[in-house]
């Protein structure tokens, strides 16, 4: 089996959008705020967004099952209050269950959370258990940084995250730290933002002793982990300054990459330089990188293909990457699946 | 002959920091600000810091020549106001000036500029004049940042900058793209404030024209390019996305990598990805990384061990990194090894 446990629902019927921007247009005067219930999406829009995108490529490429969660840049956790993220969130989250309903072998959900700029964290705890009890979500994602590319929140290390990691540890659910749309005019949202926050949070990890704390916490860092595996000689230098142990123990119990990384000499490095339990295949298609590399004739974000010839891999090896791992890292997604009888 | 184009002052005798520390703590009284006359360093102190580290590194190691600049971290544009940094910035670069009278066919000079956050860039050409005109030397650094770790000025595609850009092309020398020290506590300075800095410099010039008005502009993103060359296939699609032209017409005429990554599979990722026309020999030795890797046994900022066993290099290719890129980058430097008869 192929899991793919990097996907966002960037396919949405447009009616989402245009929900949103109400909501948005709204801030300010709430008695124009639209109603959760007035957006209306039936089964049909949702399935035809998907069998025609996600699902077509999944089956193209050789994909299974994609842990599935709201479109990345579209979380924009700086819009509005709480209240905004609230709301909002739980609508993504919803229809994010309704895919993972309408086509139970192929999706599975991971949360956003309804996260504020400079509000406690433990207030998403809430959506955070609805998203893990009521729809069977598997993971979340954390952004570290939902001001939007000006870095106001604490870092990962800090205890402001705290009540977010005991429900992780509660669930036994992994975070993708992931961010949302930069509106730092300095920071490209897919090309520098998305990046920095990986290489960002790989940092933080290594400067602190996180998981000393919490020993069980597991995090992915997502686009192969910013620029962390090209780099490996720094950061396994920068901890022996900092007098931290070995980075196979200090961050690779805790810490995992995904292989979102668009072409083969990424992917050759990136299953070179870290071990190969600490790799998850992903791809998040039909994102960041739509088009096709007119060096190989292929779609940038067809990952499978990289691992496929990645020479550094076994066909063991390359099982886990493609599953193995995952079952591991999401131990609710290997509970499902068993479940399902697979 | 083996040019090190990216190597800082890392060794300065401690009377430069006393001297520092006193002018910052006379930011608010300025009656208690040192002047500048008062900080004395002789000769022999300049030497004895210079013949005993970076010197002997590059004896040892085998490099003939470094573009040194002041200490990168300490540059700390954030600090005080622009009359603040214009002192601490002539302070810095005359003591560089001195290294490269001292040791001549060692060392040639890379200013600091006297940059301030909210403040025009236009004000750092006197010192920009001075230290090309009367210090000879070739490049300078710019700090994309200096806030330190704010990112509150424009991205550098913005006219704000064009000030030093028509500087740069007037004295045809490159920028090094370098931010300073980072006092937002979410980004580590060397893991991750520095690495951030270069991927959004990069992408800054993917997603603007800036070098349409000004296709003589030349730029050296350090620390092999930050997460750049890894994810080269993103900034590939991305380019294609925003309806640019291959990277090759669109960048690479106008930006180039150093070499300063800490382990073999980067510099191989590095010299497979990117023209070899592109890359420049560095090592920025004596600086974030100076511990021995476990791995090796040797330094992890030797790269020329790195350079010297990339496989995709040959003998022509590496002499290339090593001295005929730098030459070509930096003109001037090339004069003055014309002038000692290298």
């Amino acid at each position: 089996m192929i899991i793919d446990c990097h996907g966002h629902y960037t396919t949405a019927p447009k009616a989402l959008e245009t929900w949103r921007n109400r909501q948005i247009a709204a801030i300010g005067d709430p008695a124009q705020t639209p109603k959760a219930s007035e957006l209306k999406i039936s089964d049909d829009e949702l399935s035809e967004s998907i069998a025609a995108n996600q699902l077509k490529f999944m089956h193209e490429r050789g994909a299974d099952l994609t842990i599935f969660s709201p479109r990345a840049s579209f979380m924009a956790h700086h819009i509005g209050d709480f209240a905004v993220s609230s709301t909002w969130a739980a609508i993504c989250n919803e229809l994010i269950h309704r895919v993972s309903q309408l086509f139970p072998e192929n999706f599975i959900g991971a949360a956003m959370l309804p996260q504020s700029p400079g509000v406690d964290p433990k207030t998403c705890i809430p959506e955070l258990d609805r998203c893990v009890k009521e729809h069977g979500f598997v993971a979340i994602n954390l952004n570290p940084d939902p001001s939007g590319g000006h870095w106001t929140s604490p870092p990962l290390t800090d205890r402001h995250w705290w009540p977010i990691y005991e429900k992780m540890v509660e669930y036994d659910i992994p975070a993708m730290v992931h961010v949302s749309t930069s509106c730092n005019p300095c920071f490209h949202t897919t090309g520098a933002h998305y990046i920095n926050a990986d290489t960002t949070a790989l940092m933080q990890f290594i400067q602190g002793d996180l998981f000393k704390d919490f020993p069980t916490l597991r995090f992915v860092i997502p686009h192969g982990g910013g620029a962390g595996p090209y780099h490996w000689g720094r950061y396994r230098g920068l901890a022996q300054e900092l007098k931290k142990p070995l980075l196979k123990e200090h961050l690779l119990r805790n810490v995992f990459f995904d292989t979102c990384v668009y072409h083969q000499p990424g992917i050759d490095l990136l299953t070179n330089v870290i071990p190969v339990d600490n790799i998850l295949f992903a791809s998040e298609m039909i994102g960041a990188v739509r088009g096709i590399d007119p060096e190989t004739g292929h779609h940038y974000d067809d990952t499978k293909r990289y691992i496929e010839a990645a020479k550094n891999l076994t066909p063991d090896q390359r099982r886990k990457v493609y599953e193995g791992n995952a079952r591991r890292v999401y131990p609710r997604l290997d509970r499902t699946l068993k479940a399902q009888g697979r």
